[in-house]
């Protein structure tokens, strides 16, 4: 392609309303062009890098078994009222009606598609013997973004390829989901992005199992906790601490202040209250009153108290898997009066009368700041062991929650999120904390699906039962702000060869210079011939000017032509991620670019 | 591929619902699944032949020197509204609001992209420098389609390959158009289509001049007429006639009984008029009343009363265009009321109160059945000359008509379809009717879009002109479903190599038997590693089975294996659409799959 008959509207100036790296950059390298909120059109450049990443994970799928097919993106909203996905998204799933011949049609703009291909299943599979197998599709998907931000990081329709295992045990769930995984290492180490796969929670799509593909970026929304030590790493809402239970002290110092009250009017949240007491946030304690429901007690909220210290996060995964229970939300303003006989914003442990759960962390702090269970009031200098006691293990095992151990004995949980400096699960490192750009996600989803909608298989002994999926999702347009993210320098993109819009530039330094024009001309040629993908700059400019584009669009490998190097019978190689360039002989130029091109791609495939 | 690794869930029953054979095949071969009325998920086989299809309409577009992007579906209402097409599109145009925090967000999906890409080309090109260009993309469109219906040949959501072109002068669209219609014959003869060009009126997109693409099929549901013997041919909306103007004969003969009113309460269309009075179709006139709006005449809109033979449908655009109007609507209840006298459905040419235009045909109707421009009546026996004349060339130009000769002149016009058995515009042949799939579409545009979304250029002397665009769509799937309607027989799809799921399948007869699935294995893997694509039936299936599946399918080449002929050293190689099987030495049979294949890939390519 010759620059003059694309389509690359370049910018020198800064884009105003760009936030992130790879946005300013995409722009500015004319990749891209926003729409409206959350809608890019991808530019040649752009597109060409996003095809080329697109290839990439094709073709690990299909190395990986999967096979292709394409289903459509419009798709009929009661397959997500069957699996009750329609109210999991909320205003995030697009969804209208239109009129056809008078009637309405009710339709949703699939943002991904496990109801379609788990009715599709449904339909075509009813024996062991059909399975296991993947399938993948790379498909444009639908989501109302309220805040569509950071470039083509998160928009309201992206390019995703999108796979469905389909098994007849875990352990063929497992082989696929292990095949998977080693896809997406393959295809994110091609990309040539780093990445960590990190331990996940499932979220709202269901299931057991999950890791997410991050790419540590500083303007990553994700937060990851990792130690590099060991390589554990999750995000923060699935990392768990490598923290031991606590002793409760069976009693305080003898000459420990009592308790006192405090007036603290109106002052419900933990900055109101440190605030007010002067006290900081890590040395008081937060009391949450949850409703918890386990099914097998017929599905009747408990109530629930669960002590986290003011300045960590709670997590309701955690929560809700210690407590063995179904689901679990915070409880509503009624509850709260009955169990802690005040308003919303008070609660604390000392008399509370509902069971009591406690992080780690709370026997630690030798006295505390809590909700004095009255309205308006806060205690202080409270002390764990003298003024209040979490539930002994029998007290919990009678309101359900699975843990043993004798039931007199009083124990603490992992309960929150984990926090940079907690030690971590693996060996005796120490977690930190890195923002990533998720990538990629692998689920082991279970019987979710195909229980709702019914796609079932018969065993050897014709017993019958749900299909058990997993889904495997990598965002391809992330792959590309990723690699913008965290690959670039003052002067623009530095790309990876397998994704770069083309490989080489040759740039012709005066076109209107017949034998500086004839030897681009006859280099755009051999190496176009040679299957170099190659872009020929022969825009009549000044040199700066094309070297600062070239820079900034980052194409891997530049070839320079004329001036006096010509006149010396010699061009300039160079890489855009080597500090000096090359002088190379007129006639070894095309060689010297095929080897060195070959040579890069050969070491991104080769992992 | 291995077919117990794929999923191909043939049928060998017909599918109940399929009216055309482009659906009831894709059905049965596995190729498509109906997800809901007019939306498809194409299984593995159907994708690949679609894949297929879209490279080639890729390498063709790149070709051509057309440069590819890629834009958003989701796309701003407010465009459409600036275009007009809001209006245009109607029902069929998807348009829904979304909340982003709290606000209402307008939304369609895109049906086409003129807006999207005048708006950005709008906002990027400012000189005649920067001119002409054609950006492309391949890209999903979404319709609401009222009566979605024949499998993939009409659906709300479909592949299209939309190309625009930016021209600073006529001259230049003129050749990005020769450019794209030449790609267009190079597409469709790789994929192996008998397509026919035809001339197309630009309909509800605006434009000046345009060519569809038609593959003729019984089933196809738009209707050509052509004449082979000079090649002509055009949609019926289109399709212009042989005849000539007829002469108005001055008087009747002496002898001719006068004209007769009868009455005809209630009857007010041609079928109900013949029934009642026992005549043909052919022997009634239909005088229909439009109102014409021309600009230049401060846009007051002017009735006129057109004359079509009663069997003959009328011709809007032809309408339009003899009148020189920018629209043309059937004139609203009031407006006949006061040019008949009469309500709706008793116009005649007798004593008429506006213009009169008449089709050639009229004046060769000896006598005719018309309305009596009064309510529930009918004349008999009106004859032209004697009882009606049509308007003159004055009173025609009076009215804005552009038509030349004396003023006292009476002429007839082309105002109707043309029809089967009229004469072709070109040459001594006659017009025939064909059906056709419309799988391709090629427009000037001109400067309707630059014009409301303000694309302008400057020219060498800095004036401003809106840029000339040139629009070119493809229904990718439509080149599939196109191809199994004229490429099938009764035992299933005949795929021409270039766009077949697979160039060829290898069936062992008998997969238990140890040497003959060595020997399939082994002609597998060499066939992959010489790059033909191949899939292996390792079912376990009895040899009849798995022909038929191979026949259905319609793989181009069938490479069976085993029996006697293994016995006797050979194997034996068929072409879905030759009769006869050849025998091959099995040392000869991967390098013949190779010659074969490469042979009838190249006659593909070579056009």
């Amino acid at each position: 392609m010759r620059w003059s008959q694309s389509f690359i509207p370049t910018l020198k100036e800064e884009p105003s309303d760009a936030e992130v790296p790879s946005h300013r950059l995409m722009l500015r390298a004319g990749l891209i062009r926003q729409l409206m909120a959350g809608a890019y059109t991808y530019l040649p450049l752009g597109y060409r890098a996003l095809r080329k990443a697109e290839a990439i994970v094709r073709e690990e799928m299909d190395r990986a078994g999967a096979v292709e097919i394409h289903m459509p993106a419009i798709q009929p909203i009661e397959l997500f009222e069957r699996t009750g996905r329609i109210h999991s998204f909320g205003n995030v799933l697009i969804h209208f009606d239109v009129a056809r011949r008078g009637q309405k049609v009710r339709l949703a703009l699939g943002p991904t598609h496990e109801e379609v291909i788990t009715d599709l299943i449904s339909r075509h599979v009813s024996s062991y013997r059909q399975l296991p197998f993947t399938l993948y599709q790379i498909q444009t998907k639908f989501r109302n973004e309220e805040r569509p931000r950071f470039g083509i990081l998160r928009t309201s329709e992206f390019l995703m390829k999108d796979a469905y295992s389909f098994s007849a045990s875990v352990e063929q769930l497992d082989q696929a989901y292990q095949a998977m995984y080693d896809a997406y290492c393959r295809i994110f180490s091609r990309c040539g992005l780093e990445y960590v796969p990190v331990e996940a929670e499932s979220g709202p799509i269901g299931g057991d199992a999950s890791h997410e593909f991050m790419v540590p970026a500083p303007n990553g929304e994700d937060r990851i906790l990792r130690d590099t030590k060991s390589g554990y790493a999750a995000n923060i809402e699935r990392a768990v601490t490598g923290r031991r239970p606590s002793p409760v002290p069976a009693e305080a110092p003898a000459d420990a202040p009592p308790m006192k009250s405090l007036d603290t009017p109106g002052t419900t949240s933990i900055e109101q209250v440190s605030k007010l007491l002067k006290c900081k946030p890590h040395q008081m304690i937060k009391t949450l009153i949850y409703l918890a429901i386990n099914e097998f007690r017929g599905g009747r909220p408990q109530p629930v108290a669960v002590l986290i210290r003011g300045d960590h996060e709670a997590n309701e995964n955690k929560i809700r898997r210690v407590l063995g229970a179904e689901s679990l939300e915070l409880a509503d303003e009624e509850t709260i009066q009955k169990v802690t006989g005040a308003p919303v914003g008070f609660a604390g442990p000392v008399g509370i009368r509902c069971p009591v759960i406690v992080d780690h962390d709370i026997p630690l702090m030798e006295k505390a700041v809590v909700g004095a269970n009255a309205a308006d009031a806060h205690l202080v200098g409270v002390r764990i062991g003298r003024d209040w006691l979490p539930s002994t293990v029998g007290e919990l095992q009678a309101v359900s929650f699975k843990i043993e151990g004798n039931a007199d004995d009083r124990t603490t949980f992992d309960l929150r999120n984990a926090a940079p400096g907690d030690p971590s699960p693996k060996g005796d490192g120490t977690l930190e904390l890195v923002h990533g750009i998720e990538v990629g996600h692998v689920f082991k989803l279970g019987a979710k699906y195909s229980v709702s909608l019914a796609a079932t298989f018969v065993d050897e002994k014709e017993q019958s039962h749900p299909i058990i999926m997993g889904c495997y999702g990598i965002g391809v347009n992330r792959i590309l702000a990723g690699l913008v993210e965290t690959r670039h320098d003052a002067d623009g993109i530095i790309w990876p060869i397998s994704v770069a819009p083309y490989e080489v530039v040759v740039v012709p330094l005066n076109v209107q210079d017949p034998p500086v024009m004839e030897l681009a001309e006859r280099y755009y040629r051999e190496l176009q011939d040679a299957g170099v993908d190659v872009l020929l700059d022969d825009r009549d400019l000044r040199a700066g000017a094309k070297f600062k584009d070239a820079d900034l669009v980052g194409f891997p490998l530049r070839l320079v032509i004329g001036g006096k190097g010509l006149q010396d019978g010699v061009v300039e190689l160079k890489w855009r991620d080597q500090p000096e360039a090359e002088k190379v002989p007129v006639a070894d130029a095309v060689a010297a670019v095929r080897r060195q091109v070959a040579e890069r791609q050969a070491a991104l495939k080769a992992v």
